[in-house]
């Protein structure tokens, strides 16, 4: 395995006004520092690509402190043990954690996780076993308490999350419904991944089509675009219905600030309830979790879906094809050739 | 007991645009029918306005079917009965039961309840006992699930459901903070009923007030008006926390359309959940909520606050106090004398 003593990182240079550019980012090159005691360094092969990136771009408090300009900027990702002083870790262990967008990370072996690459491959790490896959798990099962039978809609359905939502209503024998932008997104949840239905937002009325393909009611709405979607599905709700708020990625770049569901007052007539969750409260159960989304994934129940670009320079431009819906499952760059 | 053979009623002549009109209601006198088989009749002595009917005079499907054009508006209320064909009542019974905005009701016995007023006034029947008390009581315990120590904010507090929310608040060990329109509510719930703070949204800049008067964050909001005051609260959750949306009445008048909270994503940031719930899904457990709620009003623990207006005819004018907000405690219509 290559190791090189140079370390190219992209820090955060200003804070963003509507969608980040270029000039928001200094990519600069730093040696990679010794290890101390009870660190590693890793060498990244795989970063995350998360909306919630844009969020810690804010100067505003939140569930993590922003990232600070000059700082690196923040990413999960998967690698490689290069170095060890920590006895956790050897040095060509696979590994996942919060390595930052850089070629090395230099960190608390405690921070990091053995990455078992027997079983499942180093990207579904990252995708479906990774926060993506608990996000998607623990929010679903654990805030949204679907029952067989009843109707699961999920928007940005064919993202990271999304994905991963649907699959896992199906399993627990759920009608799901995805919402996407465009034919293509539609058709690969339901005939690749096994939805019921799909919405393509782009080019059909949203109300309309859920009255549609929920004719009883929507019981259970997994939101990760926030805006018009998330007002047409509090407009088809079932009675004592739960709208799981994982993200609004349709507001994260908005410059007139965020548009609220003006039809929350259904959540009174339905009796139902909307709730926030952050991933990070159930890490204490992540293992038992990852170990169910193992099975499924082996049993062929569960596709981890994964769309990876190449090129850790182009990290600003892959980064906004999140915001752009360009992506179809979970956006990663790969930084590093695994050889 | 005076007994008429006319009956006055107000009936919707037209769906009202923004504030309820005169022009938008008929009345009309109609000899008061005959009892029939199981039926009892019943001279209105209290009516009780709430915000809530201002919802049914819209052509919209709800929790309830909207009041017709040229039906008698719908309304809870109090009075005596006239003549009874029901074994459960005899002439002279008092009791509560959706009289509608009229001067005698005939209708099912079973629909009725009949109110011992050795305990209780009548009017505290129609408030503390009633549907509003009622409404405070599970919207509180039930769906907000305070604990002692934590901090109650409820607005609307000087009105009818917001003086019981913040006064069951107290009796159950919370911190009580109240929003209200001018300094003279703002004073009443604290010195009158036990407040420990109240904010006046008119002369006031309620993220701030709330920041200062809730140091470790809102654990419970009871929201009884939506719009700004919503956001504010919104601002300053603390973790888990849970808002109640039992109304809206800042925006039931709106004829630009409801406006969505725009803080929402807090309740990810928090991992609160914000509920919606309708009084009458807890029909089966009222009379052990007026036990305790009857209990606590003769241990004074609890105040039956009741602003009552005179004259049948003046309904139009009197309903509009409640969105002027120029009512506290309970908006009440007297529409009968009990001789």
């Amino acid at each position: 395995m290559q190791t090189q003593t140079q370390n190219r990182q992209f820090k955060l240079a200003a804070r963003p006004v509507g969608m980040p550019k270029r000039s928001d980012w200094d990519l600069v090159t730093e040696p990679v520092r010794e290890v101390g005691e009870g660190e590693v360094s890793v060498r990244t092969l795989y970063l995350s690509l998360d909306p919630a990136m844009r969020g810690w771009m804010n100067d505003v408090r939140s569930y993590v402190p922003p990232v600070g300009i000059g700082e690196v900027m923040r990413a999960f990702g998967a690698g490689r043990v290069t170095a060890s002083r920590h006895p956790g870790f050897t040095v060509g262990d696979y590994v996942t954690g919060t390595l930052g967008v850089q070629e090395y990370a230099v960190m608390d072996g405690a921070q990091l996780t053995r990455a078992d690459v027997a079983a499942v491959p180093l990207t579904a790490h990252v995708s479906a076993l990774g926060m993506t896959g608990m996000t998607a798990y623990f929010g679903l099962l654990d805030v949204g308490r679907p029952e067989a039978g009843q109707t699961v809609v999920v928007s940005g359905a064919a993202g990271a999350v999304g994905t991963v939502v649907g699959q896992i209503a199906k399993i627990k024998g759920c009608r799901v419904v995805g919402i996407a932008g465009g034919a293509e997104k539609c058709r690969y949840v339901v005939d690749e991944l096994g939805f019921d239905a799909a919405v393509d937002y782009k080019s059909e009325n949203v109300v309309k089509a859920l009255r549609e393909h929920c004719p009883r009611g929507i019981d259970v709405y997994f939101d990760n675009v926030g805006g018009e979607i998330l007002d047409a599905c509090l407009a088809n709700l079932a009675r004592r219905a739960r709208i799981v708020i994982c993200g609004a990625i349709s507001q994260y770049n908005s410059t007139t600030g965020v548009r609220g569901p003006s039809n929350y007052m259904t959540l009174l007539v339905t009796r139902s309830r909307m709730e926030g969750f952050l991933v990070f409260d159930y890490a204490d159960r992540y293992p038992e979790a990852a170990r169910e989304m193992a099975r499924w994934m082996q049993e062929g129940r569960l596709k981890s879906q994964e769309e990876i670009v190449d090129g850790f320079e182009t990290f600003p431009e892959t980064l906004l094809m999140l915001f752009r819906g360009e992506n179809v499952g979970k956006l990663m760059l790969r930084v590093g050739a695994d050889d």
